[in-house]
């Protein structure tokens, strides 16, 4: 599944990652802010020294023009939806009506098909800057359900895929029960695509996840980090979600869950339970520092308080949220109760951090008509050391000696970033630079993208036009 | 001001465009939607013929790879604006904080500086594939509101800056007279910074303007048409809007206003009116089909029906609506009430058109939860045949036969675009692609962006580098 050779106890292969050294132009870490000159030293896949305003510079070191942030973590990826990009946006109608074109590519997915899609997919956001991927995973089973002979095939080809694109990976193994609430507030069975969603109840699943072998630290293997998820109070019902839970304090690992996306979540979630689904999750013992509540659109002041007073994360997905008409979420009440925000892509109708970054702020004003909820350097932090903590990766998403070795050099004289002030250079990257502004991207040391190439796969947009193309065939 | 050669009536020089054919791969344009192998003669600056399917290619036909447009119109530009992006983003409060800023910019703008800004943010729109901008021009005299030499010195900078930067521009001379209106209804006069926007009355400003010379269909010069605009309901006192209006009527050349961008602006005007500032530009005749009014924000359900009813245009600028924290527009019930919808990139936040078009649909989507208001060649066409016309080029924006030979390719081959189904490749390109995709521009027949590259301008980046530096020093 990875590759041979020595590796460090948490990072991609080290015999990859020879001593190196960078002179990054400008850099920007959550830690430091923004520096000229910073000298950034690495010993196998961390860093071993970072030097803002560096005057001896070895002679090796690798000049970076432009600025160079941390990696970016991408904190709820759902790898399949990418077949979907484009091909939803030609039919009307809601969140549901999207969700069962979604099911269908669901349903025609099979582990080679997976991995050649999930590879390219991760390669796209490689690309893009992306230096660490959670992935929300609850497409389990074969067809109707029946387990693979390793019931952690899909998985371990989600790992897979990661490496072979360059990346790390937190695999959010999903525990995905039921079909949704009923009017009566029943839950409704799973059906159609969905059975491959499930494991039957959380002991099953719980037994299931134990075979990927957790190691120390929530480690799979290199480069790969496990980590639990309660789909949604749609498909975990209350009383199956105490052993998810207890699972991921058991490991010391992430729990993800989607949170309030819809107003008719709520609507059900009430009517069956009498309480908010945040307050579900709450009741179930799921808030806390190492949760990420993911969407989190649709909240009352409570949820809010709840959120934050917890620690946990939320997880905003700005344009899927803006694709799939959910709304806009309350970000800077969440941060101002406590709740560290972080980003996901999640459906991938959009592939940059970047613009989820801005997208928290904007859609703010557009709600508040208030500009300035976030600076860029909070949104920079979500989408840098928050999300990678939120995927537990707490020694990655900064420049600091100990830290894994990834930077992301974000180009300054494109169209899109020229005519910058010195003061404002973060705030020109996170409201005017894209996803083609990434120029090179280095992960525990290792250069996997280099002045826009991804050095790993020759050609990413015909890989993932040739298996998107056989998805949907 | 312009090169010297042969011109056509309203085209660019129509020496520097001999006849050519090209073979576009797949093409969509109002006309006739999407098609495979279409094929585009051009005698001049003209398409001659236009045939989709076509079996005989001349053998000089140029082949175009992707995705073929007709040429994007920018209908609504400030283009000094450009030197604010990023640096505003760096502070907090309101559009009224931020027009503090953007006023020390207009400050120190001098005409030598402005043709450089200008015909570098017009080159930068170029490369977004814009082959035409709507520049709404209000940045007339020197220091303290003295008259230059020539008084249309600056529009006519503007016009060369297009020129040099290989598109066309519509002159949207605007008439700004008032600093705007007081707590009593009464107009504030102009002060600091807005000096230079001012004409004194309707009557010099319709003077200045006739020195410009206006020819047929409002021509000014090659690749050049005039249009008049009202700054808004805050800048100009109803009793002065008809002399404006009487001036594009004259002519029959487009007339501009900024409608309803905050609320603060409504309050205002019904204070000082008893009227919305759609009813006060109705009561001064300045609605209908030659009309584009921008923003149109926040709107009341008879202000939606004057602007339908009159078929004005109604020009949303997304990018910016969301940075100034304007708030959403009702795009859809313009729409069905017969406006016409187009497209413009105001502040220059962001320089995307393809960002703007799905900014109409997906901010329509925040609001409302629903998908899918408007599709994607309803999208297109506001960018395409229904911006140029805003912009008094009905002669444009389509491929067609008799219309200026404008070309846009968009590349289907990135990370955004890759993966797209037949079908569904115009929704690929509007909801997935970027600035960044465009790879080929062609303007009146003649290349103007080759392979992402400006091909009168060499370092685009370089050069709003430099000249936005100096503008801020």
């Amino acid at each position: 599944m990875s590759p041979p050779g020595r590796t460090s106890e948490s990072g991609l292969p080290a015999e990859a990652a020879p001593d190196r050294a960078w002179l990054a132009e400008l850099a920007w870490s959550p830690g430091f802010g923004l520096r000229a000159n910073v000298l950034l030293e690495a010993t196998g896949d961390r860093f071993s020294r970072v030097t803002p305003d560096a005057e001896q510079i070895p002679a090796g070191a690798v000049r970076l023009p432009g600025l160079t942030l941390p990696g970016l973590a991408n904190a709820h990826s759902h790898a399949f939806h990418r077949a979907l990009r484009g091909i939803t946006q030609a039919s009307r109608g809601t969140f549901w009506t999207w969700r069962e074109r979604m099911y269908e590519v669901a349903q025609r997915i099979d582990p080679d098909g997976y991995l050649e899609l999930a590879r390219a997919v991760y390669a796209e956001m490689a690309l893009a800057g992306v230096t660490c991927v959670g992935e929300f995973h609850y497409l389990h089973h074969g067809q109707g359900g029946v387990p693979y002979a390793d019931p952690n095939e899909m998985g371990r080809t989600l790992m897979r895929a990661a490496a072979e694109a360059g990346l790390r990976i937190t695999l959010l193994d999903t525990c995905y029960l039921a079909g949704g609430l009923g009017q009566d507030g029943a839950q409704l069975p799973l059906a159609g695509p969905q059975l491959r969603f499930g494991d039957g109840d959380s002991a099953r699943w719980a037994a299931r996840v134990e075979e990927l072998a957790v190691g120390e630290s929530g480690t799979l293997g290199p480069g790969a980090k496990a980590g639990a998820a309660i789909h949604s109070v749609r498909a975990v019902p209350p009383a199956q979600m105490g052993e998810v839970v207890g699972w991921s304090h058991r490991h010391g690992v992430p729990l993800h869950a989607h949170l309030s996306e819809q107003v008719a979540e709520n609507t059900a979630c009430l009517a069956a339970y009498g309480a908010t689904p945040a307050a579900v999750l709450n009741e179930a013992g799921a808030l806390g520092p190492r949760t990420s509540l993911v969407h989190a659109t649709h909240l009352t002041r409570p949820d809010i308080r709840l959120l934050g007073e917890s620690r946990s994360h939320a997880c905003f997905c700005p344009t899927t949220e803006a694709d799939l008409a959910d709304g806009i979420g309350p970000a800077s009440r969440l941060a101002a109760a406590g709740a560290a925000l972080t980003l996901g892509s999640d459906s991938h109708a959009v592939i940059d951090l970047l613009e989820e970054a801005r997208r928290v702020e904007l859609d703010e004003r557009l709600a508040s008509r208030e500009r300035g909820h976030f600076t860029a350097a909070e949104l920079a932090t979500a989408a840098t050391s928050a999300g990678h903590a939120s995927l537990g990766w707490p020694d990655a998403g900064q420049l600091t000696p100990g830290a894994l070795a990834d930077l992301v050099v974000v180009r300054l004289d494109s169209v899109r970033t020229a005519g910058l002030a010195p003061a404002s250079v973060l705030e020109s990257v996170i409201f005017g630079a894209t996803a083609a502004d990434i120029r090179d991207v280095i992960i525990g040391g290792r250069e996997i993208v280099r002045d826009g190439q991804h050095q790993l796969l020759a050609d990413v947009p015909a890989a993932l036009q040739s298996v998107i193309t056989a998805v949907l065939d």
